[in-house]
């Protein structure tokens, strides 16, 4: 810990972790609240004012409405608090919908709760962030030609931040989430204690905008749109259970305790909401209009005014709206391992980044999210009806999980709890119904398409894996020993142009290998690259191979040359490499290739590229006994910057070595075995 | 001839030439004028516009001095044929003006009139073909919005005529070049008997609009502004004297009848059109301005009429504006051969294509156009100022060098060649003064920028080349014979996950190539992906891989297994090769990397890339004496649409084969040498 980053990598995301640090890395309960509650508490900022705009045209009627259906959805929420308890109890591991739904209710209802999550993580990123930004560009309208870029930014910073590892996200956003908490509930306070000091009719600092006229009814479709809209608040409170074992011991508890103090305080923020804006008669404002204000900003310059206090309130909410993205941060990575542990992902989705996060799963996350963005151009109105849909599928499949759990386990105390989680998945059932049924038209049917096509990717992707994982031979039960019968040597095959130390390289690696070594020449006959090159090798070849091959008693390397008529290179080769395998039909045949390894960009402008082509072509079509050998060489100029003492010392702290750097060592300055002209003779 | 072009390569370039086809790919005296004129020939449409468009200041005054000034040009346009004609017999092989630069006048002479030309080129084919999109679209306004792609469609289909070769390009050109010099000498003949039978006081047809009021006296400065946007007409009359080796035999007669043909036919459109054009008082109209119509319309519609013989002649100007553009394709690939050559650009540049064309000149010249054409959005009336001065420069290193060249000849003749050259010398150099001076501030500045930029940018492509070549030896003066000593075999480390067949493949090669063997295993401690994994395949490895290795009287694989404690595959791996490289330093330390071949996109999106990520590192990083070996494994699927009968038609037709398919006989369907298990399984 004490030894500073020395590369990008290392200031971006900090030193990398040793596995046995996992310990470390756990959170408390405390910091349980702005890693997995962020996206719950956030609801309190956007919640009321969603329900609010359903009920615009009722004019000043609306208010009457806030309170019964505030009151539905916390008790909603209380009933989806309790059952989750249970499911932390339950699944120590980690209780996501997506375990719970497969364990009880089978692979598919789990893999359909997957799906309809993922795509409730990957919305509620792009969304999130973009109603931040919104608030952001709406507050300051200059910045709106830079919507997108904000967003981008934003994601970008969030997707380092969780790179780094969920303690340091959780200690990056301790002071936004505790901030906004703290100022909504001090506004609430005074707001009530307003309401009583006045007896009911207090008056605002400053007057929200009278209602607008009232231009409908009130009917049950109204209601239910409102409340449809309202349950977006419950978004994010299948977190905790999810990310059980992030907490530190004991888990269980810490983890309740996490999820108690996030619903507890979403709950109050929702009531204290509703009861300030009923009190001061505070309604929406229609969104996209001129005057248009938000309802939490309207009730706290209506109970505080337009003061300090009123900028850090709004700053807070801001802040919370954009980094309620990172609850899909912590838990999509859990939930894309679970599904790389069951083959429904690639393997790589369970593989421990260097901070201990599954770091694939951020990434996509990050990508997935930044492509809605752009698509969106960073206005994201149109995806909030999608939103809910997927959280409450997955809310419900995990409550009838449990309800099956408990029949399934029976014993003492099952009863009471089937009871707990049984209302539970009713209410959720329920909301579910109705939200679909009253968003189907505004957009909710996208979700009906996309959900179970993410589930049939992720079918497609497990029967793929497992095919070409039989194909391999990855089961240990096919193993057999290994088929070696007699190690012939391999036909070696060397392209060559001329006898440059590139080529020199790759035959007298060749000659180690095999005793049967041919140099392949392409002649073309056309004047500018052609015949006297040729001409002049062959002649040479004596001296310079043939007779050096027999001193050493080796087999000395044929030269072959191969006419290409239509003046090229790469056929010719192919052509020769596939007869050879034609007439020796039980050895392999080694074709090495011999290449200047470029990294400047100018070189590698100024180079034809035929080894790389050559090597892909030899690669996909080379038939199987075809073995593709790399002889690379090092422009002199690649290697200037190696510093002898600095390659010492980078030895000397081996457990900060990285392999980039590593592998430059200063004893490394051999080139061809035997005369080592590749590096000594600078 | 007679087999029809199996792939899309055949069907959109035609089948591969043989080398030895290439008298076949000549052209005729005739031919020639499509291939090297068109660029000379469409002056006829813009030059005297052009000219006339600068003295529209001058009002109805302006017609006095369209004689005058077409005579100078044309004058120049005379001498500068002489000049050439010379230059054509001089330099049988190609007597571009970098061949006589450099000749005569030293290598960067040669390479500032390279510079100046190679600029020229890419602009004309910018300019061309924006300037008959303009026309199209000027009179389909409807086009307007697509002008672009027009443009880059145009840019594309000259491109791959120019790929299917020189003669392709010339007979498709043929028809529109000869409808053009057709309908306007037509056009002018028709105007000069009009006048005649009038007694010089034609009255036309369709009236021209009456010039604009004069806003400016006559200056000397005015006349040569007009002058120098005049000469744009000069531009590609050295097309032909660079193309040379492109006729048939008698190769000088057919040349120079070729540039005769093109400069007399230019002559006459341009001496016609001046008269017409005097005779009937027709001057510009404002471009840009409403009521615009192009001098050569207006002409047309005032000797004919606006019938079917009017929309004929503006669609052959249209075609010859666009293809003019082809003058700098034939010649560009020439010039950058010649280049290549001197090492002053890549030798790729030097290669002959399929068509026996050098494709590369053609494809870099496309490229660089639609990067101009994209840039300026398909219009690039600013680019035209920049136009004439790279030719001009072009034209005058040539025709000095041409002055030296007779110097140091002497001898009977050379007294009078000198002459004519000297003529052309100094008619160009003064024509080239004017021109920078007149078009300086009009942005000719930016020539005087690029030109020299490009010049610099040969002499470090040719300084580079030059040092990677001798640091590689690749000059037969280095050659010394082959560095081998003694063979001792390579050190073989196979890093393997698990033993499926991929890793056996990679593994009974290993043992084909060396006695020195070890299995590599990774060993991540996350619970995951590692320990089980790793101890099934330790107390498998006896009976799997050391016992057969044993049986068959080999040294038996080692198994290696490295801890990672970050989780991280490819660092351990690239550790332990750099100390196997420190152990072993008189020996090659060759890495087997097992990997799957993915031809699919699903699968390649499915997979982790590692082997090719440390495949990468290990030929960047790994220092001089490691080897990096390639064991594909092929998937079963990949090859399924292998047809045995079809491999054998294949083997049959021979000449046709294309490496692509060939590779895939039938005969290669061994798997690992052995047991042959990749695909007889199947």
């Amino acid at each position: 810990m004490s030894s500073p980053p020395r590369d990008l990598a290392g200031l971006l995301f900090g030193r990398r972790l040793r596995t046995d640090e996992q310990d470390a890395q756990k959170i408390s309960a405390l910091a349980g609240i702005p890693v997995l509650g962020l996206d719950a508490l956030s609801s309190a900022a956007y919640g009321p004012e969603a329900l609010l705009t359903v009920l615009l045209p009722l004019g000043a009627a609306a208010i009457g409405y806030l309170a019964p259906i505030s009151a539905i959805i916390i008790a909603i929420l209380l009933a989806v608090f309790f059952s989750y308890r249970q499911t932390i109890a339950a699944y120590p591991n980690g209780g996501g919908s997506y375990t719970v739904a497969k364990e009880n209710l089978g692979p598919h209802a789990g893999l359909l709760a997957a799906a309809a999550l993922s795509l409730d993580y990957i919305l509620n990123v792009a969304v999130a962030i973009a109603a931040g930004v919104g608030q952001v560009v709406s507050a300051v309208p200059k910045l709106l030609p830079f919507t997108l870029p904000l967003c981008l930014v934003i994601l970008v910073a969030l997707t380092i931040v969780n790179l780094r590892g969920i303690r340091e996200a959780g200690l990056v956003f301790m002071l936004p989430t505790y901030l906004f908490v703290g100022t909504l509930a001090v506004v609430i306070l005074i707001g009530v204690a307003q309401v009583a000091l006045a007896h009911g009719h207090p008056i605002a600092r400053v007057r929200p905008p009278s209602p607008v006229a009232s231009t409908a009814a009130v009917s049950l479709w109204l209601l239910s749109r409102a409340f449809a809209s309202g349950t977006t608040a419950m978004t994010g409170v299948e977190a905790v259970s999810n990310g059980v074992p992030l907490f530190t011991e004991p888990t269980i508890k810490n983890a309740q305790r996490s999820l108690t103090a996030i619903i507890g305080i979403l709950v109050v923020l929702l009531a204290g909401v509703a009861y300030v804006c009923i009190a001061y008669g505070i309604t929406a404002t229609a969104p996209g209009a001129t005057g248009y204000d938000s309802v939490l900003s309207m009730m706290t310059g209506a109970v505080v005014g337009r003061g300090w206090f009123y900028f850090l309130t709004m700053v807070s909410v801001v802040c919370v709206l954009c980094l309620s993205a990172n609850t899909s941060f912590a838990d999509f990575p859990r939930l894309s391992r679970l599904l790389a542990l069951d083959h429904y992902l690639p393997l790589g989705f369970a593989h421990l980044g260097r901070r201990l996060v599954y770091s694939l799963g951020v990434i996509v996350l990050a990508v997935f999210a930044g492509i809605l963005l752009i698509v969106f151009g960073g206005i994201t109105d149109a995806l909030i009806p999608l939103f809910a849909v997927g959280a409450l599928l997955a809310f419900t499949s995990s409550q009838w999980g449990m309800v099956a759990h408990w029949r399934r386990v029976g014993g003492p105390g099952a009863r009471r709890s089937l009871v707990i989680n049984g209302v539970g998945a009713i209410a959720t059932s329920v909301t579910l119904l109705v939200v679909i049924v009253c968003k189907f038209t505004e957009g909710a049917w996208i979700t009906a398409v996309a959900i179970p096509m993410l589930y049939a990717i992720f079918l497609g992707i497990r029967s793929r894996q497992e095919r070409v994982a039989r194909e391999l031979g990855e089961e240990q039960p096919d193993w057999g020993p290994l088929p070696i019968h007699e190690a012939k040597p391999p036909v070696v095959i060397v392209p060559i142009t001329r006898l440059d130390w590139v080529s020199r390289k790759a035959l007298s690696f060749a000659v180690t290998i095999s005793p049967d070594v041919e140099a392949v020449l392409v002649q073309t006959d056309d004047s500018d690259t052609g015949v006297d090159r040729v001409e002049a090798l062959r002649a040479a070849w004596g001296e310079l191979v043939h007779d050096p091959c027999q001193t050493c008693g080796l087999e000395p390397i044929k030269l072959v040359t191969l006419k290409s008529e239509f003046r090229e290179f790469i056929p010719p080769i192919l052509r020769h490499v596939r007869e050879a395998a034609h007439r020796h039909h039980d050895r392999y045949i080694a074709v090495v290739v011999p290449e200047v390894v470029k990294r400047r960009w100018y070189d590698i402008l100024l180079s034809g590229h035929r080894p790389t082509i050559l090597k892909s072509l030899l690669r996909i079509h080379g038939g199987p006994r075809v073995i593709i050998v790399d002889a690379p060489w090092h422009l002199r100029q690649n290697n200037r910057r190696v510093d002898p003492r600095r390659a010492e010392r980078r030895d000397a702290g081996r457990d900060q070595g990285d392999a980039n750097e590593q592998s430059r060592g200063t004893e490394e300055r051999g080139g061809i075995v035997g005369t080592h002209p590749e590096e000594e003779s600078r």
